[in-house]
């Protein structure tokens, strides 16, 4: 659950969606690990083609983090031209193939462009390959188009589940309702302007019994920085509450401390 | 390498970046596999505040995918203040708390402000908490902003690695240097029009020889459908030159049983 919002309000997705179909997959802790990064953005389309241990696969429910609306709605296929057979658009995740004529897009375009598709009534499918091999070139050219996730190039090991993760995001993303910045403001609220100025007056006073401001001709641009300082803060009722409280508890000590 | 783009032109990145530091982190395939998920993205710098099993650990280099690069560089602490010493901004990936006021982000705005105050030379830090439990309130007090993923609320089980490679995907993505798509012309190149020209006229006289043509007060219409139908096809050179073949192997055919 590391750095997730599952904030009450929200509400599960729906709308149409791409299918996602996993060539010949090897391990099923890799389809439940592909099931559950599926799920936390709200996809939940799988096929898959030929997997090696059979289906279904109790490895598979074991890593899927309880992603069983995935696994439950799976359906497998002896060939990839069967599990595509209802699709008008197919993109294949790989390396830049060598030697084929494709359209290559960056997991961004890819999905923008099928959102797109999905819009307009189309179905689309994304192909991924099996474990360490990835998609033969049989595969591949049964693609419209090919996805290639722009990984560092002295360094590259996405591993299936981690593919489809960043896919999966990137669906999410480009049309996500949450804001890119709120401010959480849960069981108190930020300062009105006045209690503001009551704090600016109250440590303008405290400071003015001390003796802060110093030199006098400069007292006036001192009290305008700390103004300045105030209204920079985000400060919420009650932090100027306790700013009060701190206020007076410093002046309580001087108080006692002159009359040691 | 699952659908991940290593092109040779390509070369490592550089330029300053955040530092991830994972907090109490518990298993050391996790600090690995955050490690290798950092790699894939460029980002080398993470820091450990005192993991359970110690470090170095072995179990951390075997999980890495081999990113030797991050976890030779990663400096060890006893407490967060300590990692985060020379940071002048932090980011707490968390759930959104609910008791706490700070600026909650997603990764792609909390990165968007990263790369800024990068830029403006100050030193930023990312904080992950430790698995399952999660950075602790003490931490998140520490961080000027919280990063939430916005994942699924019926389903959220993002672990520690994912979290961190999504932040890190985040992190190359905004300024890649990488076009959003671009068509391969590997060993071929794309047909000049005079190419497609000469095809379409072969194709019109082999159809006209054939009566496809027909009603004749059509002809004009069907000829303008299929040259629009050429047009809109990405053919290469070789693509025209098969189909030159195609069309003569075709009017061989037809000859040999017309004379049958």
């Amino acid at each position: 659950m590391a750095g997730t919002d599952h904030s009450e309000k929200a509400v599960e997705w729906d709308g149409p969606q791409p299918a996602l179909v996993l060539v010949q997959p090897q391990m099923g802790e890799n389809i439940g690990a592909a099931a559950g990064a599926m799920r936390n953005f709200g996809l939940d389309r799988m096929r898959l083609v030929a997997p090696r241990d059979g289906w279904p696969n109790p490895k598979a429910a074991a890593l899927s983090s309880g992603a069983g609306r995935v696994l439950d709605g799976v359906s497998v296929h002896d060939t990839t031209a069967e599990a595509l057979a209802d699709c008008s658009y197919v993109f294949a995740t790989t390396a830049r193939p060598r030697d084929m004529i494709k359209p290559v897009m960056t997991p961004e375009r890819a999905m923008a462009h099928a959102r797109a598709l999905l819009a307009a009534g189309q179905q689309v499918g994304f192909l991924f390959g099996p474990e360490r091999a990835g998609l033969e070139n049989a595969d591949i050219a049964r693609a419209n188009a090919i996805v290639s996730v722009p990984v560092n190039p002295a360094f590259a090991s996405l591993n299936l589940a981690q593919c489809v993760l960043l896919l999966a995001y990137e669906w999410r993303r480009q049309h996500d309702t949450v804001p890119p910045e709120v401010e959480e403001l849960c069981r108190t609220r930020r300062a009105s302007a006045i209690e503001v100025d009551k704090l600016q007056d109250h440590l303008e006073e405290k400071l003015e019994a001390a003796h802060f401001f110093w030199p006098a001709h400069k007292a006036p641009a001192m009290k305008l920085n700390l103004r300045n300082l105030l209204s920079r803060l985000p400060l919420t009722s009650a932090d100027v509450r306790i700013s009060h409280g701190i206020l007076r508890a410093l002046d309580r000590r001087r108080a006692r401390r002159d009359t040691e």
